[in-house]
């Protein structure tokens, strides 16, 4: 790696639920020094997962950082010692009361590699049984279910505008073009 | 918005070059009270263009949140003041050494709505001239020019790894398969 940024020095800025903060001293690749802010994160999951007459299920949840309510597929941050496939799991049934034994990674991503390290794995369900809901208790959502059709007139309408339900649906007509 | 959670303190832990933490007390739904962690971010553009050869132009940077080298479609924060093209136009020539005088939005996008307000524009450029490279003092990156089917095997070898570039990739596939 030949723009490697070795860190010199780093000052750990807050450990809280969700996120640290981190301020590093690194030495650049032409020996000058610079600091770089780096929020740490666990990891997520987010599952696209499909009704028996082939709805998208989806949380409507309020998210403080944006200060409104937004559409999202569901998701959830990896616990300590959990497989990500596992979390995917028990957030799917936690959050929607759908359980799945059946899931197939379509992809992850790196959110904001340019300040954090989260890292979100997408899942696909498709079979679909009853479960529990057992949401947080600081935790509040809606389900909904929507047509792929739906779901683009969502994203047009801003309700649907975070980048894992954005492009797990792009995968979903990706695929089914490809399919046709 | 039924889910409104009402800010009823705000602690300002962390203002900084990118992001700044502020750690809000809330009042839930039910009333109860609980804590959010929130990554205030000032957004960012990306911008997917492509050569005279229809190769698309990336950057290879090392990304110290990530402690590795990625690849990724060039991107760039916004600045006071700058509407989002303008950023776009600007980072573009910055990072790349292309100009370009017509950008057409593909997208929009949150990064991390759990936890952070960063949103993510991201616009298409076709027409490309040349300018001059400017790169930050702290900005180190290396100009790739791909196929659309390197860009696959990239993201299969986990060298494309982050979610504007995998979003804008799905986008061109999508589109010129709706248009094949």
């Amino acid at each position: 790696m030949k723009f490697k940024e070795e860190t010199i020095d780093k000052e750990t800025l807050y450990e809280g639920k969700i996120v640290d903060l981190n301020l590093h001293d690194v030495r650049l690749p032409n020996g000058e020094v610079s600091k770089r802010e780096i929020v740490n994160h666990p990891g997520a999951v987010a599952i696209i997962a499909y009704t028996a007459d082939d709805k998208i299920i989806m949380v409507r949840q309020f998210r403080k950082a944006l200060e409104k309510e937004i559409i999202e597929i569901p998701a959830g941050k990896l616990e300590t010692g959990e497989q990500p496939e596992e979390t995917a799991k028990r957030e799917l049934e936690e959050e929607t009361g759908y359980k799945t034994d059946q899931l197939t990674k379509i992809g992850s991503f790196y959110t904001s590699p340019g300040f954090s390290d989260e890292i979100v794995h997408v899942y696909e369900a498709h079979t679909l049984y009853a479960g529990t809901v057992a949401t947080d208790d600081d935790e509040f959502v809606e389900l909904i279910e929507v047509t792929l059709d739906e779901a683009d007139k969502l994203i047009e309408s801003g309700d649907i505008h975070d980048a894992k339900t954005m492009f797990a649906i792009q995968h979903v007509k990706l695929k089914r073009i490809q399919n046709s």
